[in-house]
């Protein structure tokens, strides 16, 4: 089986440690295909690059579907694109931060979210709300990590991510931790092992998730939203981006 | 006061229509300043060109921020890049979608929407739902009438649309009926005639609503998600919608 | 155009502040005809007085529909007698409650909302609820100011209603501000410069939204639970409310 | 015990049809003290009647609590002014309606209720969602006859009750009807033999709540928005009904 | 009239004084018939508990039902068996938690619930979901009592629990509190006068609410999923469980 | 890994049916150990059996349990004992149920439910609002098919489900269908192609999603309500379920 993963910022760096902690879960016979966005901004913090991110993560997706690949995974824990991805695709797409909310479900009565920065709050509550599974959480909270600060083992961000995960625990009465940015990837095995409570990855709940879909057989439903773009023009710079006819 | 009126899809006729509208309900000494989004989508029909319009979006309402208008409208059904906008203009921004359910709000209880394709009825649900306002309607009912039919007289969209309003108050209990697309401006005061219920056109909403914010003096809060977006590096072919540092 | 701005308790000191900053927000052209309640509550603070305002504020309305206004603004921010007074006029009728949430929903993600006594609080959560905009809303907090002291410069109500922004924005991630009595009127724009967030007068934004609904067109469907009251016999001390036939 | 019913509309047939289903539920000891109101609407239909019922109302609530009754039950099916009526009175307060819901919610998984004009809808359904009992309400049914067609047995009222009844439970699977109107008292037990479900009245209900009150010794918590009204002045034709100092 | 009343944990002494506590507020001419389960857990603490009380419970039910009770109460806070209890039994079935929630409901705008461990804030929040009473709560607190410590003096459980009372107040602006344990029945009156607000126990509220139904001459609907178990085979250890032919 | 698949109603044929739709999904190296209840009822239908079916699936959790199985799958559409199950097992626990809803969340934005009997559908709609799922869910319907028929090819059962999920699709716009009976699994292929939608079984999706958890290394928090059950006597016929000091 061979699973797209595409990390929609621009940032080569993350897509390597994103792939590395996809490939440490797939099951033998899963082929891990890692794609970096072409267009638009190194990291996504907030509605801005959200929206600037979309272009190059589509790019990506049509690219891996001409290739045909058996599933996408969308390496950002905003689940940037999800909705025009799966009008777009033929095979199955999973956001990494729908699989790690939805995995957590399954583990858990109530679990919370620890991300970045604040502005990512109202983004993830709102996809929370929009899954239906925003019931099951205990509260999303910002660790004030910069998202490229998780590069770099000098900038505390680990310790910082830690405390926050504590008062989830101790404040929220959160049961389970969704680390809430692809690139805490690494993290969560030793983060659970320190507090003792299940914390999950979105990148690794993504990768069993889409090997899922693929075994039962499921696929995007075609009968609704998420049917083919309509044929139209495109202009100026995005002409090339304009849907086939189907 | 300049209002900047940006239509996200790439098509100069609508944004003539919708122009026309907007300037037909502006206050004396209003100025309504119409752009036409120069990449992406000729319409805007579902997941995927919502998502390609968004640069050619956000590209228009950086200009009219540098030529320091007063207050932004998006003049797509959808609200398309409503939260992306905010965050990049100092200036108030409002969606001729939310424009159109607030007002609706005003004046009945439960209001429906009619909007042209099936495809679009989720990604209202979902806005109206975002805003609280899903409670106050009856529902979102499509005429399938494809956006550009509606600069064809030929094509029976009129009609079409009539019933669907026509059914919305008999099936639904509909008080008011909010039009649920930027093209349909030019039908709501004969269909309001016809059907003697209020019929609300987002154009002239948003319209009203801007001049309203301008006028109490509020604009977009800088506290929340809606902070400028940080300064970093954007890539290829998106690299000069890099946010300056702030 | 005219617009009625009706004070539902009996204190004309409070309705002459409120008319000041109605017509220091009006557009050219709009007047401004204020009244106060001929009978009940010299101030509304909780259930008991919002429903003995009733009967002075619907005689109001009354009148005012006889002297052909153009739109009603009901000056209580608990928008006592909203429906009522909906289903007794033929011209649109705004509270400035309502009016305050809608403005705070269109340039913030999340608002507060601060009023007098903590016994309105659960009259605001009601109506928050009812116009679906509980969503947006981070909290409504109690200042513990009796509306009659906003009358008193030596009251310290100002400072007391300063501190509970604070905890709003502080404690609750409030983005923006909704002061929660009309009586606040004149306090607005001081305090948004003292804490950087948007602060919201509901009659400042109600005369906006009045304005707006008369320019676009739009007054209360009569075709659902607004529709004119039947005509029958009223009994006793009232009986002079009973509404003719239609 | 000494129960206090209190009909809201000012016309005593209706109160005598009342008290006689109240007494022929109430328990041995209990005396049913029925009044009528002095001032407003001869029947209560839609929101401006429900206003102008008010003062009537209260002024019944302050005489029978002069009178040291135990409890008071309104018999109006929209529970008109029983926010005021449990701030002003120390015993405790019980409406029909929600009497009505809360008895129908220990019996069946879901009821659905059948009232007289459509208008009433909307004011039911509010108050199904404030008491938050709407998610076991399978829908507001209206019967189009008006309150007082229930007095005249000419008008074919009964039948078009029994009809809607029927379509609540074939079209939206009721398992139990509760009458919407306090006029319907004497249909209860026919229409459940008819139909085969239990049908609900809210008069025999609220009895037996407010029995039930007092018997386990519960009046309303003035720890909150019930505190009593605070002392003040009020104007004009309403004078007296200023709240003492307390 | 007779009501049974059960006590699905197999702890004799804890149905003793849960039984005295329900005849004290019985009216005169109503018999509590009390019964302790025959098997399963000598408390219910939690999920697992709760499930293995079940056929305890319902052997109970159908004796009594054969019996000829009138109306059955289920004297376990977390109304174990409710459901399955209806669809056995003929009479009305109440459960000390629903009753005491509905009670509140009927005395104060927000109540709070104080139980035992935090493990059944879970069970409880659910079903306060699920009657939808969960928005009239201002939150369930566990006092961090073991049930059977209620039956010892010297446990301090009677402290733990009012303190937990007094944060509800402080913290939550409870107005009510209803006790989240049957064996909590001899404590709510010396609670609600230690801290004036209205203290609800379960088991009293439960028995004038199972009279209030076989007054008004209320059961069961079996239109619903509460029809008669369908006759089947049962195997193995509860095969005389197997449902009779209807 | 050995996932271990109860079967909590006492038929064995089902659970044979069943084990080899499991079988037919497992990944290679998964071994799927299949049990069925010892004791209760033949098939599950409504809240009685619901009830019964409890101590047999405890039992067998707990013998699985005691044999060291990485993972346990519920093979009741209903969930049924999901919670006492994670209470009791270390081992992660995964219903057909909630696994159907989950992948159906990932590929839908709306999906239909069609089951067996209309007494089942308010247990599936509890559990689809426990999930959070329910937004997502177009509707639970009923085929009127009795679980045991599903075993008799001459029951017409097959044509029965199939045009209620043609109805599904018609009138709720329903994007796939999720088959509400662990009877159906082996229908689910057959229905996707009729229909053109995909169409979901939750035997499949559980054994995927158990296989997914267990390869991510995530087990049932015991921070919370799913805490080891506290060790008690049991009395009766339930003694031996007595759970040991932890």
């Amino acid at each position: 089986m061979r699973i797209h993963l595409v990390n929609p910022n621009t940032t080569r760096s993350m897509t390597d440690k994103i792939a590395a902690a996809a490939r440490a879960v797939a099951a033998p016979g899963t082929d891990i295909v890692a794609a970096t966005s072409s267009m638009g901004p190194a990291s996504i913090e907030g509605y801005y690059d959200d929206a600037l991110a979309l272009p190059g993560l589509l790019a990506a997706i049509a690219a891996a579907e001409a290739d045909g690949v058996d599933a996408h995974i969308i390496a950002c824990f905003d689940d940037t694109g999800l909705d025009a991805a799966r009008a777009l695709a033929r095979a199955p797409v999973v956001g990494i931060g729908e699989a790690g909310f939805h995995l957590a479900g399954l583990i858990a009565h109530r679990f919370a979210v620890v991300t970045t920065l604040s502005r990512s709050i109202p983004v993830i509550e709102a996809n929370l709300h929009r899954y239906g599974l925003d019931r099951r959480c205990s509260g999303v909270r910002a660790s004030d990590v910069a998202v490229l600060e998780l590069e770099d083992p000098a900038s505390g961000a680990r310790e910082r991510i830690s405390a926050e995960i504590g008062r989830a625990i101790a404040q929220d009465r959160a049961e389970a931790v969704v680390l809430g940015c692809a690139g805490m990837a690494d993290l969560a095995l030793a983060l659970a092992q320190e507090h003792g409570v299940p914390v999950i990855d979105g990148v690794a709940s993504a990768v069993t998730l889409a090997e899922a879909l693929v075994r039962v057989g499921l696929a995007t439903s075609k009968a609704g939203p998420y049917a083919p773009p309509r044929a139209k023009a495109y202009a100026g710079r995005l002409a090339d981006f304009a849907p086939p006819g189907n």
